[in-house]
Parts: structure tokens; C-alpha cells; sequence
């Protein structure tokens, strides 16, 4: 098989011990996976920020990574983990919404509970199951454990969603918001390209945000002035509301969950 | 052998180039290391808080594996630098009490000191021991140099201890302090859950930190409502003031050192 | 051939997904690449800083690692992409000046222009070149791909060169700049041991900094008492201004940029 890779994602921040306990205990089932980190740098208990970085990385890697993530506010309760197969990916983490777009847009797909203990690292903790329970288990999965062992199927139904928002269609607008701020200061938005071009049919558009609207889409940050703020495509596709060289959030007072609307001329 | 693997806890920060020096060098000695990072947040100059990192996380990696540290406030002077092995791991860092608990606590332990210059990069600073000597000794132990090939054995006694506090029984009190403070605000504390069993003997007992008095311990963060104020045992089985969802160091307005009482009811 | 590895300096930060991401793109040419972070928390657009991490660290890794730097606030616009074998390492950059002291100082050298679009990631965004064409003939290169294959060679003088100041001789004094401070507050220059040695021509001298003057140089931090104002050559034979376990950055109020003069006595 494939040299097995695990990738991580979490609210453990850089300043403790835990995601190296994580990768110990990973590297005690096989000192040959491979480990990747996403982010560690989560804000605390911030489900909907982990699923915005999961969904826009996890394609990037090979077949077979098993994308682990521990954002679990819950631990210690009784919420579920799970264990799931989307397209050529496996994920490994809380029920919690940390999944709900891979639920929405992948497929096939196989979701299993977590349950089969004999995977666990024992004693296990109430307070720390990214260590006792879901590292052993991607790396099982890692090293070729097939999805149907670590516990029962379930459909997705069962799974629980966030809130994640869509874009609406109201008073003829296309109405978004302002779902990340990334380190540069870029306002990542849940408006996609397909979206917009759907909206504008053919005709232009602009894009109005706070106080600010911008008449035309650039191709990329260098395309105008420096401190000209500008709408593009990111590269995942998505409405990107930037500053050349400069940070939108500040220059134009902006945080995330803002509303951003894309109105016809 | 089994795959080599070095893991690294320091002070270096994230923001220099000084872990990225040391991975070089362990590398060019031989590329199929796996390294590992603990933690390069350590405060600067910070022992006890690297000695609390690497005690709670090095038991968790395959034996065999090399445990980096370079929190070296005296790099340059006469300290020593020590290599040690103790149960089934391998230590490399200077001796200035950073090694403490391990030194109290592991057996068989192997203390040597490191002298044998061949193993050194050359010409070597003197101000960065971490590249020039402990990197490269690291890496040769990770590759099956003998411990006794660095250096002269030394007894626990010549080892440099570190002021790390032990709970102590006071005025019919169990009186520990605050050691760490994590990324959540959780406040871990020095007192073990067999030293509270011991103390409350089958009794009641509360605890009480700044003005706040927790009359139960909780099996885990979700046990109580998100804000509520609770004792548990941490993953390690160490007594650790939390609050559900929040921060407990910020909603109790408690600092590292801070004073925990258990008291009887 | 060497197992292979890539090192990463970059300005994205360790919050948001694009670190990951590019190892995703790498990993999926080779899953055995071995991959080293420099740096990620390079300020935002800022070359002077990354050049310096990466002019610093890369020495210290295998004979050909690839050094992959992605710091890019041209992205989208007419500059060019680089790629180039200098000793007996390779490099992977925006021309935006990242490499300036290595094109000045390392030999030989071969410089290329990427431009053999069959090598990149599609469709190749406007706006993420460290993901679609950066990371991609990076990997392609530490895989064993001759780096004549990239694109066309270049010479130097077409290279974009950045403005990294050389210290001068004025007024009868060497005359040097701050070139970065670091976690500890040391204050790195830009002043080598050898032209201090050549400038004093075995006479004293003194530095001044600020409304400091220092007439000793010293051997480590540790020589002096803490809280004491050093001289010392670091790690990389560069003169840097300490003080012995606290920060010289906010004791003498210094920042980058700031003012080194050696005088003779």
C-alpha cells in the first residue's frame, strides 16, 4: 500500500503538549506514517473555522490520507466520533459539525461510529480523546484498518450538522457573508464563483461590503494599486474581498460573519 | 533497528530560523530521522515550563526515541550537557534541572555527561550548543550510538535539580500550586489524584483557589453547564481546575504559581 | 538517489490552511519527500526577512534539499518564478529579490526561469502560485528532475536584486544597521567578525547602539551577569548586540533598521 500520511487538525494551539502526545501515540502504532499539520492555531472550541480549513485542504492530498480532527468541545460526553470514507479520503473526528460540508458534497460516502475499543489507548481519559481514541484509530486506518471495523454505519442523516450558511438569493440580491480572515487580512466569503456568474446572468455586477463597493472583479492581488481594495476569486474559487498589500479587514473594518451582497447594475 | 526518531522542545519560538538550523543538521546526518515537535513556545529561558512539557509527553513515543531539549539559558558557560537514557528513552539537553522529574522518577537511568567532541559540529559557537552539540548528538544516538560512547557516566547527584514544588500537607491542609496554565485557560496543577485519595481517606474534600471553592470533582469538561467552574482529573491524573467552555485562568483570575488547597469537609 | 527533502519559508502564517495545503500538493507527486518548516511567520510581503531566515538555514541541510520560499506579493503579476541550483543546493522563489545574498555570494550557480507549464497544478489560480507552480516543481526537483528542465536559463543581472544594506566606512566608522531581532531580543546586524577585525586592524574599538557603548566584545551570553549589555559574534559570525537573559530589543529600545556603529578607541 501507499506510505500511509495522517493530517491534523486542531484547537490545541502551539504552546502545550498535546499535539505531540497525538503524534506519539501515532507514531507507537507505526513510526512510518507520515504527519501533516493543517492548523493548530484553531481558536478554541471554533467548529466552523476547523470545517473551513478541513474542507479546503483535505483535497489536496493523496488517496488514502486520513484527515484527523480534534476541535471537541464535547469530549467526555456523550457525542459520538466518527469515522468516515468521502471519495478517496478517510476522517477521523467528533460528531460535532467539524464535517458537515464533506457530508453535504462527497460521495461515495461511508460513515461509521467509532466504537470497537480494542483500538483504543487504555485507560482511556474522559478529558483528552484526540489521544486515547481517535490518533489510534487514524492510525489503524492509516496502516490499512478497513472503515467497517472501528464500529457500527450510520447514515448521514444521523450526523450532526453546523450551521454553516449559504448564500440567499433576497430582495434581488445574492447575500453572502464573511466566513474567514485569513493572516494577510483577505475576507474569505461562501459566495462561489458559479454563484455569482448564475446571478449576473450575463450582466454586470458590483459588490457591496460595509460602506465599501467594488464595480469590478480583479484577476489577482497585484492587478491594481497597492491599498486598492478588490474583489477576486480565490483560489479555491470563492468570493475574496482583498487589499493589495494591505489587510481588508482592517482597511475596511471588517470582521468575519459580515454580510457581503452582490448586487446587479 | 527501529526508525529513528528525535522529538524537539525549545525556546527557539517559531518566528527565527534557529529549529529549522537544528533540523538540518540532524538531517544531514542522516536523512531518515523523524522529528517530532514538542513545543518551541517554551518561554524564553522558561525550565520548569519545558520540564513540564516534556515529562507529559515523552512517555507517549516509541521506545528508543531521542528527547531533544534546548532551553539553554547558560549556553556558553561550564553547565554541562547531559545525555541520559531512562526506562526505554533516550534525553539530550543541558543540565540545568530541566531533566528534574525524570531524574526522580525513571529507572534504570543512565547519566552521561557529553565530551566527545568528535560527534560535535565544528567549529562549534558558543552560543548555539543546540546546533553545534546537543543536534548532532541526538542524531547519533537515534542511530545507535551507545550512550556510553558520549561521554563519562555522572550519578543523579551531580545532576542539576530544578526548584519543582511537591504538595505538601499544612495545617490539616493538602496545599499544591498552579504548574501550567494550556491554550484553554485549564490550570493543571502538582497535586496527583492519588494524593487527594490519600488525603480526603475515603472523606469529603473541597478545593479552593482564589475565592472560589469546588466542592466535587467532574469527570470531564462537558460534565457541567459551558461557564461553570470545575475540578477534574486531568489526562495525566493530575488535579486541573477547569471551566467548561471557557477559560478557568481568565474567569477565576488565576497566574502560574497560584495556590490550590485541598481541604477537608 | 538522497531521499528527498524540501524546507519551507514562507509569510503565510500558522492560522489558515496554505501551509498545508502546498505539503498536500507535494506529497501527492511523492509521498516520501521529506519536508523541514524554516519559517511561516515571516511578516506579511516581507522579502528582507525571508531572505535573511532562508540565507541563515539553509547551509545546514543535505546536499540537494530544495528550499521552497513563498513569500509572493507579486502573485498574478508579470514576475517571474525562479529556480536555481547554487552549491550543492537548489532553491525554488518568486524573483522578487528572496534570494539576493545567495545570488551575490554562492558559486557556481545556475539560474532558471519556470515556465514548463507541464509541470504545475491545473488550473493554475491567479492568486496561490505557491500551491499550483511553486510547490509542484519543487517536488519535481527534489524527485531528481535536472533543473534545465524548468525553463530557460537566466543570468544573474536579470534577477530582481533587493535592497540589503552592506555596512559602510564614514566619518572614520564602520557603519552598520539592525538587520533582525529575534525571539530573545537579540539584536542581529549585519557587521561579520572579519570586517570588525579588518576595520580595527588589531587596535580597540568600541560599538554604540543607540545611547549604549560597548568596549568588550564577549564569548557567549552567559559571560556576563544577567541584565548586562553584550557585544558578542553569533551563531553565524555576524556581531550581535544581547543582554544575558532578557530582551536587548526592548532594554536599549531598539528596532529593526536601527543604527550599529563600531568606532576605533
Amino acid at each position: 500500500m501507499a506510505r500511509p500520511i495522517i493530517t491534523l487538525t486542531t484547537d490545541f494551539g502551539l504552546d502545550d503538549e498535546y499535539v505531540g502526545v497525538m503524534k506519539g501515540v501515532i507514531l507507537r502504532h507505526c513510526p512510518d506514517i507520515r504527519m501533516v499539520d493543517i492548523c493548530h492555531n484553531v481558536p478554541p472550541q471554533d467548529i466552523l473555522t476547523a470545517s473551513h480549513l478541513l474542507f479546503r485542504s483535505f483535497p489536496y492530498f493523496p488517496p488514502s490520507t486520513v484527515h484527523l480532527v480534534v476541535v471537541d468541545p464535547g469530549v467526555g460526553s456523550k457525542r459520538a466520533i466518527l469515522a468516515m470514507s468521502a471519495g478517496e479520503h478517510l476522517f477521523v473526528g467528533p460528531d460535532n459539525g467539524v464535517f458537515t460540508p464533506i457530508l453535504a458534497q462527497y460521495r461515495p460516502l461511508s460513515v461509521h461510529r467509532v466504537s470497537q475499543s480494542a483500538l483504543f489507548l487504555h485507560p482511556v481519559s474522559d478529558t483528552f480523546h484526540g489521544r486515547d481514541i481517535m490518533a489510534p484509530v487514524a492510525a489503524h486506518l492509516a496502516t490499512g484498518l478497513t472503515i467497517d471495523r472501528v464500529g457500527p454505519a450510520v447514515t448521514t442523516e444521523d450526523c450532526v450538522v453546523a450551521p454553516i450558511p449559504s448564500p440567499e438569493h433576497a430582495e434581488g440580491e445574492l447575500q453572502g457573508i464573511v466566513t474567514h480572515i485569513d493572516r494577510f487580512g483577505n475576507l474569505a466569503t461562501n459566495i462561489t464563483r458559479r454563484a455569482v456568474e448564475n446571478f449576473a446572468a450575463g450582466g454586470a455586477v458590483a459588490i457591496r461590503i460595509g460602506n465599501t463597493v467594488i464595480r469590478d472583479f480583479s484577476a489577482s492581488y497585484a492587478g491594481l494599486q497597492p491599498g486598492t481594495c478588490m474583489a477576486l476569486f480565490d483560489s479555491q474559487n470563492c468570493l475574496e474581498i482583498a487589499v493589495n498589500q494591505d489587510s481588508a479587514a482592517r482597511t475596511l473594518n471588517i470582521a468575519a460573519g459580515a454580510k457581503v451582497v452582490i448586487v446587479r447594475l
